[in-house]
């Protein structure tokens, strides 16, 4: 951490860069730590190829992530990439115009980009990375800093119910409650914000399960999104809960794109690596969650994913 | 508490007895105090006059627990009421044969039984006070110790989801993950151990929800249990799923108990005391958790529900 400690303390003009297809941790560490950034006097340009999605958009400061890149907000400007690794899982084409680049994240997967590099694979998201940064700085943890960060590790731990939740990620989140992070309202923000709509295409889901032994497969058809008046952002999720069955060991969700063309979420319990599936199919992911897309027929499509889940089980 | 440590350190032989219809807090504080009692050479005795329900029977030292009150235990004991402040709570009769009363509960509920009390309304579970004590007291918090405390406080704060969410409820957390509590074993053994069939039912749940305004009625009959082989203590939870949906402030469930009787489970958002509700029909519970019975056909039920719902919307 100490370098990137030195490079912020160097510099005035940082440009903070997170993945495509943003979740809570990326939005609310680099939303965090552009507030903090700015309280103390530098330039800061906050960057998302594909913006804050409607989720997030209740995040204070949430409004200054931008989706542009522009050259005066680039040129000169140090770039910090978080909760990511490389310039292409950033969206962004080259790094030419900056000044330096910093990495700040806690994926395991290794790439040799960044000047400076801050990777801590047992941190349980990089909003705890970016806490134990602004202590560091002696920034003040305000409540909306508090917020964001707050956000960020409830995303990803799960609400502290996944293995990453460790004794250090409750203190930090002991700590940004007292700086003014309100558990209940946040989390309510985050799950309990559904439309009716969205619910009925729940119901449907879980109506189309099917279980083959230890895997449970749903589906979710073009005739669904219509009949409900939803659409796939809709389905976020909703390959979790099959997950509470102590029988099963992977869910998949297939959503119907068009006539021949079926996007699959993936998720898998403990050791099964998941991913490996997806890459069969040119898709990718983590070990247990991961996704790809399928052509054919639906029964096609489940029989393909079938067999090539039996290489795993 | 300094009374409750007072009256520790003074005895020897104790009854711990929790409420009837045990949830994780009244199991696990009991069990922890029971254990941490036991490793200071007590005599202790655990009860609970409904026993361990499955759900808990993986917390270490729960095989204790009692749900025979007898004279050889009861004589001469201190009587400790656990996350309860009443006999008739804790499904005993009379307190006559024993040496002393204490009370340890976080519930605002006011009662004056307890010849010492310790009743904190803002504490997050009975668990952590209990974790207090146990500091207090000097007591080792060994890996099950921590396991117990740690499923209390997961139980009774939505696992850190709910208003009681605090700074400090988090500290303890993060103390009781360092003494060997593991926070995604737990929420696994208590959140994703459903059956099959149990998820069938809730399928068959979710089809059957009803939407009239803010209100969600869903229905489980006689006829969904036989269809999926599963009993009402398979409906625990389901009622809270309804509540996902921002529009919702009211979700029912209604599970048939015969031709025409039917146990209706309440909940509701934030301000609104569904409890009133309960209350008009004999029943009781919480402000935003609470139940009742009703008579009559399915319909009739729906729309004396309804009725009475306008009184408090």
């Amino acid at each position: 951490m100490r370098e990137v400690y030195e490079t912020v303390k160097a510099n005035g003009k940082f440009f903070l860069a997170t993945h495509i297809s943003p979740d809570g941790d990326a939005i609310g560490s680099a939303v965090a730590l552009g507030l903090a950034l700015r309280s103390m006097g530098k330039d800061v340009t906050v960057y998302d190829r594909d913006g804050v999605p409607d989720l997030y958009r209740f995040l204070p400061g949430s409004e200054m992530v931008t989706d542009e890149v522009r050259r005066q907000d680039t040129s000169g400007a140090v770039l910090v990439l978080l909760d990511c690794n490389t310039l292409a899982r950033a969206g962004l084409d080259e790094a030419g115009s900056f000044e330096k680049s910093v990495v700040i994240d806690h994926h395991q997967t290794e790439s040799p980009f960044g000047d400076v590099k801050w990777v801590e694979p047992r941190e349980a998201a990089t909003g705890s990375m970016v806490y134990r940064l602004l202590v560091e700085l002696g920034a003040e943890i305000t409540t909306d800093i508090a917020t964001n960060l707050y956000t960020a590790i409830a995303i990803d731990t799960g609400v502290f119910r996944y293995g990453n939740t460790s004794a250090e990620v409750l203190d930090t989140a002991a700590e940004l409650v007292r700086a003014g992070a309100a558990p209940a309202d946040i989390t309510d923000r985050l799950y309990n914000s559904w439309s009716a709509d969205r619910y009925r295409l729940f119901s449907l889901a879980q109506a189309s399960l099917e279980m083959y032994g230890p895997v449970a497969i749903s589906t979710v058809t073009l005739g669904m999104f219509d009949e409900t008046g939803t659409d796939p952002e809709d389905t976020e999720t909703f390959v979790n809960y099959p997950l509470v069955m102590e029988s099963v060991r992977i869910s998949a969700l297939l959503k119907q794109k068009d006539d021949v063309l079926w996007k699959a979420s993936l998720r898998s319990k403990e050791e099964i690596d998941i991913s490996k599936v997806a890459v069969m199919f040119n898709g990718g992911g983590h070990r247990n969650a991961a996704g790809c897309s399928l052509e054919g027929s639906m029964p096609d499509v489940k029989q393909k994913l079938l067999n090539a889940l039996k290489d795993i089980l």
